[in-house]
């Protein structure tokens, strides 16, 4: 249904204006004259019941009055006139509609908006918007917006959330010298979203690279799921990380943002390369649209200027593409292109004196080594070259050097004459920069690409038991409870149905009883008070370790009654936890929350000060595979820790790996039923010995 | 001297080009043809042997033929020639020379380099260069280099260490639209440095803002000087901040770039704003060159587009200037100007519909109001609003503001049309941008500015005692012994002269004494090795912690004794070090470096692993004062430790800054004799307690 409303939408053969106006600056006329004047060479109809004639064309009162068949409608008309408009196209069989008309869902008025996607869907349409600026395509010479003209061609699409962005960057298009075919402006996404166009422009052959400006989504997981079976490069900006900007982003389309690192987990995870900011955003939709991904790290840099040189040397570092030395026979094979005092190690320092010929040579040889991943190409303008030779010998390498896959960026440092040579080669498909920073940054896309397309399409093995049966007895148990949380104990039992490695843990409801489980488990033992309403157990003084003999095991069941009696005369006491002593190991934690956009979302880091104070966790939504998992370890700061520092011997990772990626198996399988969960903490031993939680929560979401 | 030698070469009423050439692509012909066609009003003398007349000119066999004074002189004979060439300069009466001939240290050749500079000074003239462009000032109508061309005319000033960047970005002037007055190549420096020119720079008048593309400073406390004494905004690009970037900054200008954490303390002492990159370089220029610093964190941003304003709120977290919402009267006011669904919180969105009336009225109110310490105004092309008149009603608001010394930033988002508007502003005064994060970040510089300007120009009171007398004694002992490092004892002799607080420690030399000492120390105490060949004590079994009696003092003198010879037979043991055991409290360590470039340096951070695992360290060139040390506390990740966490009580910032500073007096006041040194651990205890250094080490330069 999606490919079939956005052909109609985006190839329609006869198109219709609901709400066509003959006054300039209305945007019924706006949209009706650049359908016109921009090259749409289908039927266009413009509906106006108080009109003959619109910018030369017949007018109808109504779409129904219509004589041929109409595959797409935009609507201009007023808010509160739309819900009949999409009647009207239903009844005559529209497939789909560019509801451009705002004062939906961006205003409160989300009951409106609602009754029009019930309407269009009655009638088996979809909707683009309310509240856009309405679509644009080149290849379909269609201008069916208000934005005043069809963007600088080229192989990208543009999918925005803004539409006054669109029309900005519709604009700098031409300044920027970075094309689109397409332009999307989705508005509120009250039906058609990010997910349906992109899997639409996915099948389109003129479209190489998708580019997102994303303020929010409505289903995060639809969302990853598309763009993890997209075969095309997918960038995206995601506007509103800060704490301020959420907020404003909120106000502005009424839809979520999701927190800053859920987001960027959310879009790493799905493959969607990202984007730092709007020049960034350029910058590294003409690489993706132009430039094949980077399957190594090996990135090469030859120049004709050190300085230039050195300044991307450290971008490379700074972008996660450390440069290394090039082989020796490759810096042998180079140095014939340079003066003695040119350099043949990387980066490649041609020198100043470096003409067409030098650039030539060294980019074809270095281009087809097979060392070499990628090649930024960077040239500083001198008195005594001519970048537009330059740029074509450049260009005159790559195709002789018989190679092909592998991407190239370039930058020029000049004035006039060298962004004219850069203009050229883009026009010939080779990404150029007026920096070499950004020329650096855009081989880093292509890179972040390669890596995260390969990390997207590793299937995903779940791991853990099935634990549903056992997990839902405990759950319900507490709801006909009348409560919302688990205890420690009911917790740690709905783990351990996944088959998370809990410390054994048995209730025990009399000092007798406590002995005879305190035998059962060994000594030493721990007891901690079981109360639904005693939720900081040490504060209560209602945990006590190490207890060693029955003497003690008795003493501890009396205090810790007493305590909490202390503490809480109205709780209600379930008992007292006892429990095996697990030895002293790695403190970390594990979590998870309910994402309003995503879902079920795994928390990882290190306990204690570095979940504290350096807020040194991360997130992936789940489920997470145990080799997702293990590159969850490996990204915290704290990282070291875990693989052993300060003669510790390596912690066993993939125990904790595997145990990730059982919790995400529960949060995910018990998606309905819990709304945030944590094991802090989980004791993390030698290679070998695994892990085991000790402590254990879990909030159940208000039903 | 140097204001001589600098206004001889920048304003020389008679210059020579001293190996001047009739062949079009010499370097010899481009000087003197750039001089005589781009604008230089005073005498030009070519200089060549085998010429009678270049380019029109009566050419001189040597320098010492020309009739007139000459104030300046090109060189651009081969290098084998320069120093006869200098040397009749100097017999001529030359005030400065400008050796643009290469193949000096940058290719090793270090000897003839210091020959010239020798003769130079001889005859009391300065040297720019060698191995440099040139020099180019457009007030002063003069290209004395072999650049093509002056750069768009500017305020700022360009000095750049790299030559070919220089070229480069005198062409980029013009495409960037951001102007420089004067651009400085200083290739080799081996006379006339940075220094030296900001000096100069900061006098002149037509110099607002001084640029530096910095690879590495011969003298770094020269530097610093200078800039914390400047009056006018610089701000400087480091290259080579990568290990590998630093590696290729050394081969190629042959000065050593130090570690980029040092230079970044040392930029942000002297007060020089950084760069990230080139074109962060332009962008803060135009910025520093144009408006005057920020100095209050209040950042108001109008806007025309909500998503602009999104990216823009985001832009103001990543750079250290998160917005707040203005206050009541304020949004009240803004309210008057916008449509119903605008927001007057923080980004002002007056929404699309903003016209020329609703930007002016917006931001001549919001620029006039107290609460406001700077203004960026956003603006997305639309297709109902004309960009350049967006543009003078912003300028006409701020100019019937009535209200200076605030700074403006403006990015118009858009194509053709706004890049003509954004010229516009900048030609009046007003820096603009082609997207909202450059311009937010071009406002972080003027923040920036602001805050290191204060900081800089705090006088530095010195902490600690003077103990000079002492420490060289202890020093010198050694030296004697013929040992390049202090024992831990000497160490803290030398520490405690400074008045930093060593833990009470002395040597037994037998186990008797080592009872007595532990008696006049008051038990419990620790025992250590005490011997210049023991330097990992703990792993040779030679400290005993927590001594409580007599007894105990005994068994451990033998103990340790005995490990230290099974451990090293042939050490030299001084004795057993008796100490204070120091009740334990937050661990942290205290380090100095003598930076090659920057000289005495301090580190600190905390213990641990956040000193092993996060590398969570900080720096400054010493000395440091309490108030800059209590800055160093607060900027480690793990900050929040020193201020008390979970439950614990705030830690004795004021007793560890106090010892910060000391401490940097101690190496600053010892920099001829201590090449490295730390205390660590330092333990830092509750509020009014203070600190105590518990081991100290110091290795000495050798001599």
């Amino acid at each position: 249904m999606n490919h079939e409303a956005l052909d109609g939408i985006m190839h329609p053969k006869a198109i219709a204006v609901v709400g066509a106006s003959a006054t300039p600056g209305k945007i019924g006329y706006t949209v009706l004259d650049n359908l016109i004047k921009q090259g749409y060479t289908g039927t266009i109809y413009p509906i106006n019941p108080s009109a003959e004639e619109i910018l030369g064309l017949k007018c109808y009162p109504s779409i129904l009055d219509v004589p041929g068949q109409v595959d797409a409608a935009v609507i201009t008309i007023p808010a509160k006139l739309v819900p009949q408009g999409v009647e009207e196209c239903g009844k005559k069989g529209v497939k789909g509609l560019i509801v451009i008309t705002s004062g939906f869902s961006e205003v409160g008025k989300r009951e409106l908006e609602d009754e029009i996607v019930a309407l269009a869907h009655r009638y088996g349409m979809r909707i683009l918007g309310p509240n856009i600026v309405g679509v644009l395509s080149n290849s379909d010479g269609m201008n069916a917006s208000f934005a005043p003209y069809l963007p600088l061609p080229g192989k990208a699409t543009l999918v925005s959330q803004s539409g006054a962005l669109l029309i900005a960057i519709d604009a700098a298009t031409y300044t920027r010298g970075v094309g689109f075919d397409k332009m999307f402006s989705i508005g509120n996404m009250s039906d058609l979203d990010f997910a349906d166009i992109i899997e639409w422009l996915n099948d389109d052959p003129n479209t190489s690279c998708i580019t997102l400006y994303i303020e929010g989504f409505k289903n995060g997981r639809s969302f990853m799921d598309v763009c993890r079976r997209a075969t095309k490069p997918i960038i995206g900006l995601k506007a509103g990380v800060s704490a301020h900007g959420a907020a404003a982003a909120a106000s502005h389309t009424g839809s979520l943002a999701g927190a800053a690192k859920v987001y960027g987990a959310a879009l790493q995870q799905a493959g969607v390369v990202q984007a730092s900011d709007l020049d960034n955003l350029f910058d590294r939709t003409l690489a993706l649209s132009l430039q094949p991904p980077m399957n190594g790290d090996n990135l090469l840099i030859i120049t004709n200027g050190g300085g230039v040189g050195v300044l991307a040397t450290d971008s490379a570092e700074r972008y996660g593409l450390p440069l290394k030395f090039a082989p020796p026979e490759v810096q042998a094979e180079l140095k014939k292109h340079m003066p003695d005092f040119g350099s043949a190690k990387n980066p490649v320092d041609l020198t100043g004196m470096a003409g067409n010929e030098w650039y030539h040579d060294a980019v074809k040889y270095a281009y087809a080594h097979n060392w070499v991943d990628g090649l930024t190409i960077l040239y500083c303008e001198t008195a005594v070259t001519n970048p537009m030779e330059i740029a074509q010998s450049i260009k005159a390498a790559i195709d002789e050097s018989g190679v092909n896959g592998k991407p190239v960026s370039v930058s020029f440092v000049g004035g006039e004459r060298s962004e004219k040579a850069m203009a050229w080669l883009v026009e010939h498909g080779l990404p150029a920069y007026g920096a070499p920073d950004r020329a650096v940054n855009a081989m880093a896309a292509l890179r972040e690409y390669a890596r995260m397309k390969a990390i997207a399409s590793e299937s995903i093995t779940p791991c853990g038991d099935e634990g549903r049966a056992i997990a839902m007895k405990v759950i319900e148990h507490a709801r006909l409870d009348g409560r919302d949380s688990l205890t420690e104990i009911e917790a740690k039992q709905v783990f351990s149905a996944y088959g998370l490695p809990v410390t054994r843990t048995k209730l025990a409801t009399s000092e007798d009883e406590a002995v005879k489980l305190a035998q059962e488990i060994g000594y030493p033992v721990v007891m901690k008070i079981v109360s639904p309403e005693i939720l900081h157990k040490s504060d209560a003084g209602g945990v006590k370790v190490n207890i060693k003999d029955e003497a003690s095991v008795r003493e501890a069941f009396r205090t810790i009654m007493a305590n909490a009696k202390d503490y809480n005369a109205e709780a209600h006491i379930h008992g007292i936890a006892v429990q095996e002593m697990a030895p002293w190991g790695t403190e970390v934690i594990l979590g998870s929350v309910n994402d309003p956009t995503f879902g079920p979302t795994m928390m990882f880091g290190l306990g204690g000060i570095f979940v504290e104070v350096l807020k040194d966790v991360t997130f992936r939504v789940a489920p997470v595979s145990s080799s997702q998992a293990l590159r969850m370890l490996g990204e915290i700061r704290g990282a070291p820790i875990l693989a052993g520092v300060r003669g510790e011997s390596p912690r066993d990772r993939a125990a904790m790996a595997e145990t990730i990626c059982a919790y995400s198996t529960m949060i995910l399988d018990l998606a309905d039923e819990i709304s945030e969960s944590d094991a802090n903490p989980v004791l993390v031993y030698a290679e070998g010995k695994g892990v085991k939680v000790v402590d254990a929560r879990i909030i159940l979401k208000k039903k």
